[in-house]
């Protein structure tokens, strides 16, 4: 899986980041591709990216502030306009389908893929492609959302060649053993899967916040993620303002980090007031905190490693 | 007067050029600058453009497809944030209203500044700042529109120099004769106001289209304009598909200068499937029909000349 942070800026586009919007590239499930958060310019940004609008199959908008949904109608639209047939999903806050309907019927966009608008709630769960997600509400004075995508465990592989060694031949039988199951051979043997399968790869934890103050939610989606998205409107010492504006400072998603066990941080949404220096300072007085700390800038990339197979229980 | 073409394509935004919108700048008006439609990424084309938002006092959207539109809840959004607080009134199609009330009031944005959206209709008039405009609907299958914009006559400058050679000192007398009235000095003299005034200056007539077919309303729109900003989705020779699609080739646009009367016509509005080269001929075939022709590309400026000063009648 690989994160192309596609607009890491807070509020409006400057030169250096625009607004939000961050896709979730994943090679392993045929580049099926999510887009959190689609700020206005997004589809430019695809434009000069490795994402394939065709290939995005699910949008997940964290809330309805401008800066992180003006480009969906354009999205939506260019999608279509470059032939795109398969079904395309959007989640977000109640509000989205009635701006997706307007912005379509007002520009006379037809669509040549199903849509479908799902409203988002404190504690929905949805089961999407390979993962299950968790939605909860977080603190931002309108309604905000952090998604915790949990990835299915894969299971171990067969051992073909072993069972061919002990005269096991490829067939029917291949399946129910790749599922543990314990089977009949003609000759008379039984034959346990369990003892032919590797052990299985352990999901991964995505925490992906949008905009939001410290709030006790932001750890409960956080705990034990592989990585944790973060926002970091504000750096060290604003925490006044941070919270006056209902955003958090470097430190404080750096505290999320580490007080929920999560492996790897990186912040995003970023204030175009911080130049590049000061960006460099805001990752500091982060990794003071949460050493495994990154920040992301327009274009970066990020490529999630999948855990260590757990030792299998002999 | 000076156009700033900030997005030239047609559709959908390409690496070459954004979608729809131009900046008219006016530096002999205070600098007020309208905007004639508004696709996704303005704001982010004025960012690195000499047009600034606060000056941004009117915005004309021709038609509502979203190449057109898209942009326009940001470029609100972002005025605001930027802290104007003069007015805006933005004109466009039926419809338009209700995109901009549902757009803002998803994204919680509320305006600093007094903000008012008056819906067009064929046969249109309005006055604004210099100009009167008169807007007539085409031919685009939705609802689509041009302005033609009539500066007003500026009037010509008194000449207080000679004034004061024969006597007649500055005062209120001025203001009256600058207004080409007769006035009866205290010394018995009647001095004659239009005598010391140097020729009218004429207004100029812009002519600016939506996407259109050839249409008859094309032509009165552009009769005898200084300038005539006309799209151009196609080339010479695609006249059929131009119809299928509602659109104009190079040489139709350039029939519409030519047969108008217009002095000079700027090609807007060109697809992403031509490239540089492609463009060079597109030029030269509107050249073949009407020399005075320029093609537009993202970051194209335009200096509009005033009119030659009419010969004083005497």
């Amino acid at each position: 899986m690989i994160f192309y942070f596609l607009g890491t800026g807070a509020g409006v586009p400057s030169r250096m980041r625009n607004v939000s919007s961050l896709a979730l590239v994943m090679p392993e499930y045929g580049g099926q591709t999510w887009l959190f958060d689609c700020g206005e310019a997004t589809q430019h940004q695809i434009l000069v990216s490795p994402v394939k609008l065709s290939k995005v199959s699910h949008i997940w908008i964290t809330h309805l502030h401008g800066d992180h949904l003006y480009g969906l109608p354009g999205v939506l639209g260019s999608r279509s306009f470059q032939g795109a047939e398969t079904p395309l999903t959007v989640y977000g806050p109640p509000g989205l389908a009635e701006f997706i309907e307007i912005s379509l019927k007002t520009s006379r966009t037809f669509l040549r893929y199903p849509l479908k608008v799902e409203e988002i709630a404190d504690g929905s769960r949805f089961t999407e492609g390979a993962f299950s997600i968790l939605v909860k509400k977080l603190d931002h004075g309108i309604p905000s959302f952090g998604f915790r995508l949990m990835e299915k465990e894969q299971p171990g592989r067969l051992d073909a060649k072993r069972l061919k060694e002990i005269g096991v031949p490829p067939g029917p039988v291949y399946k129910e053993l790749k599922e543990g199951k314990t089977v009949l051979l003609p000759d008379g043997r039984h034959i346990d899967g369990k003892e032919f399968l590797s052990p299985p790869v352990p999901g991964r934890i995505i925490a992906i916040l949008g905009d939001t103050r410290v709030t006790k939610t932001a750890f409960e989606l956080a705990g034990n993620a592989d990585i944790l998205i973060h926002e970091s409107t504000y750096r060290a010492g604003q925490e006044e303002l941070a919270f006056s504006f209902f955003h958090s400072t470097c430190t404080q998603a750096a505290e999320v980090a580490k007080q929920s066990g999560a492996k790897r941080l990186i912040l995003n949404h970023i204030s175009s007031r911080f130049q590049e220096e000061d960006c460099a300072e805001l990752l500091e007085e982060a990794r003071s905190v949460f050493p495994q700390t990154l920040l992301a800038h327009d274009g970066f990339e990020y490529e999630l490693p999948v855990r260590e197979v757990k030792q299998k229980q002999t």
